[in-house]
């Protein structure tokens, strides 16, 4: 696809070579993002940043990404007090607030609100989580940590081993994900989940037609045996009839590093979208795995701002500007804590 | 009048020379705000934008016109969190604040805060909105979308004439408008309401002493057959005893596309202050004048940018410095959408 | 105390040369917020604002200070919304947020938080009050303003004189406050309070086993007489069993022109920490004490930049590159009001 002035809102319409642009475009950024260097390649340009719907870690993401090449971030964080609460229709919103900005993150509690939004945007739209449907960006940062926890011992995706973990019904994350990985050969990947929360069959379908082989079940530990990664998400508690039955089920898919160690390869990595719970009950990734080398759910969020940068720089055509604008960090980062 | 430190809390402050300056200077503005330049001219100032009262749409606009001239913006949307509802008075939070900014934006519920919050700042306050007392930069912008318009036909604000539709009774817009116009000569005003939403009698007759020639009409179609401008403002049904009265009223004050074909001049200019209703049995203006080139209601947003950098730049003294602080942009615009 | 890198959690870390460190730094920051001088030494960095519970003033001030040292800011003001509200660990959120700025300042409801927060951050956490346990900032600036209002006099905080009046039990400024002042010599302190609100025992202990002088009293006339500074804090009517009781006791800590000038001496200082009470029947210091050119307390305000701005150039390690990248402003501040 063509980058240059696109709007990003599905993962649905890339190709191998889009997403492999992207995450090379990321790399680009890393010495940015570690504070390396400082490059003001977007001076003069702002976000809108409209987030519809909370979503603090995901709107803070978007923010500081922009800021990160160089632009200015505009905001909002309410629904209620919006003029689309009071009946305006997303096309005047639209309309209007593309004329602010140069770019326009949004998040939307309603499927399908994200595409009517860009369809009378002036200015390129980034889908940062529309309902039920998309989350383009998550899918993304899921799969370039993959990739590079897979370069780390002298990997690809291609041939990829993977373990999917709890909630595999509502889980928009590991349903976009599944698509990605369908553009890669070679991908073995295990559905893990109580039967109530099984992954739609229709995707399952989508994934072997694409060339994945795909496993169901409901067995954690033989699950996670032989794979390069565990991507674990959260049962909620409200997907089941009661309390007891909740608790009986995630019972049965936790994993703390007394699991990991009995019954995954040494080099397994653990994935999650966050946020994981940390109650007693409820917790699906142990504080246990906390000094797990292999635990990589913060490297996801870092990665997070990697590909939220090259998706700006991209879609508003600075790829190529983003050194010649730059200079060292003058300010402390050598104490950067672990 | 004198800008650099004034606040600008009233279109009741200006004569037409100043609204000329200002217009000159929003003029000045087109190529930043058109992302073909972008200046630094207030790299470093910080601009108090304090919401006390929610307003997406004009919030996002006063910051977005600040950081295109350089400058930072610190910002609070909430009310019921505030000092002032723990009962700190007005004249505290402006000492306060006003140590924190260069200049302040305050929008307030309450009709007469912003002047009073002002009268303790010690940096320039623009009013952006306090109840149903004044919205000046809208009224503004409305004005200099009148004059670009009639401009493109070779035509000046003197000999205007206008509809004005709806609720003209709390219609804050329409009030500070008509006020704006007495400064010029030969305008024609018709205004178009229910008899209960009237223009209150007070403003008819400073119109009228101001030079206006004012007709009042219950009729749409008839008043809009030879005007330059028809100006629709919403109709909200809590102004009515019931919601089928509401309907009653709303009914005849509609604008479509039909409606303009059949009685309007084929250059009448659409505008609206927005939002504008989105439900079907409650819209001023249809979505099928979307695409009639006449409808300037986004035109009016984009102009909203203008002004307030007008404005901005005027206060803080530095329209002469925006050039010289300024150089091309190098980023992607050249595909901006229409 | 090492300064770069660290984080600033409570005054308890601090001793005397740290303070005077921070002090000396706070005056360097006063060309650049006088706006004399611009700086861009904290230019690509950003500020993680993290307000997990209500405060305007102190989050805005926050946000200008990392905006005058040329810094970018992004910005949390919700809970009930944030994943942390969710069941997510303060582990989990520092682990993320820290990915995404460079330096964090945490507001939250709940005593230790921070600290908490702190201990899983990979960049440095600045205390922006964590409940009733420490607000280490406040406690800066109050000191801060006590040594520049005793330096016009010729005088330092050694051999200072001070009443603290109002609320001392539940006030966690004044607390802190004392707590600073144990580094220094030969201070007196008066603790004006009704019985229900007297300074908790163990801090008065601590005081006198710090080396200061403490006097308890009721009597506010007697009191303030021969003192160098007046703090005054506000007395909430929920500490009290009844309205009635609450107004009998405020009404005897009021403080107005007329008692400052019948009982204190021609250069006493009067600071609060803010807000102070507008209703007339709550009155802790009244308005007519605003022409009263010792009335500091908005000075304490324009202080707080000043130590903030030395707080981020401290622990972000950059007081020596602050002149070195800045310029001369260019816009409006000659009139700057009074």
């Amino acid at each position: 696809m063509e980058f240059a002035g696109s709007h990003i809102l599905s993962i649905q319409q890339f190709e191998r070579g889009d997403v492999e642009r992207i995450f090379a475009v990321a790399d680009q950024m890393e010495p940015y993002a570690q504070r390396q260097r400082v490059t003001k390649v977007l001076d003069g340009a702002i976000l809108g940043n409209m987030f519809f719907e909370p979503s603090t870690r995901t709107r803070i993401s978007f923010g500081s990404a922009f800021n990160l090449l160089g632009g200015e971030v505009r905001e909002t964080t309410g629904f209620e007090s919006s003029a689309i609460a009071k009946g305006e229709s997303l096309y005047d919103t639209a309309r209007v607030l593309s004329g602010y900005s140069d770019a326009i993150v949004m998040r939307h509690p309603q499927a399908g609100s994200v595409a009517e939004f860009a369809a009378a945007s002036r200015v390129p739209v980034l889908n940062g989580g529309d309902g039920s449907n998309e989350h383009p960006s998550q899918a993304l940062l899921d799969l370039y940590t993959i990739k590079k926890e897979l370069a780390g011992q002298g990997r690809t995706i291609d041939q990829l081993r993977i373990a999917m973990v709890g909630d595999l019904r509502y889980g928009r994350t590991v349903h976009s994900l599944c698509k990605l990985l369908s553009l890669y050969r070679d991908v073995q990947v295990r559905l893990v989940s109580p039967q109530e929360l099984r992954m739609p069959a229709d995707i399952v379908e989508q994934m072997r037609s694409g060339g994945l082989q795909v496993q169901e079940s409901e067995a954690l530990e033989e699950s996670i045996a032989r794979v390069d990664i565990v991507y674990s998400t959260r049962i909620q508690e409200e997907r089941f009839n009661s309390q007891e039955e909740a608790d009986l089920y995630r019972g049965r898919f936790r994993l703390n590093q007394s699991v990991y160690t009995a019954y995954c390869e040494p080099n397994t990595v653990i994935m999650h979208p966050l946020p994981r719970d940390s109650r007693d009950n409820a917790r699906e990734l142990d504080d246990d795995l906390n000094d797990n080398p292999n635990l990589a759910i913060f490297r996801q969020t870092d990665n997070g701002m990697l590909v939220r940068m090259a998706l700006f720089a991209l879609t508003l055509d600075v790829v190529d500007q983003v050194a010649k604008h730059s200079r060292e960090v003058n300010w402390y980062t050598a104490g950067r804590f672990q």
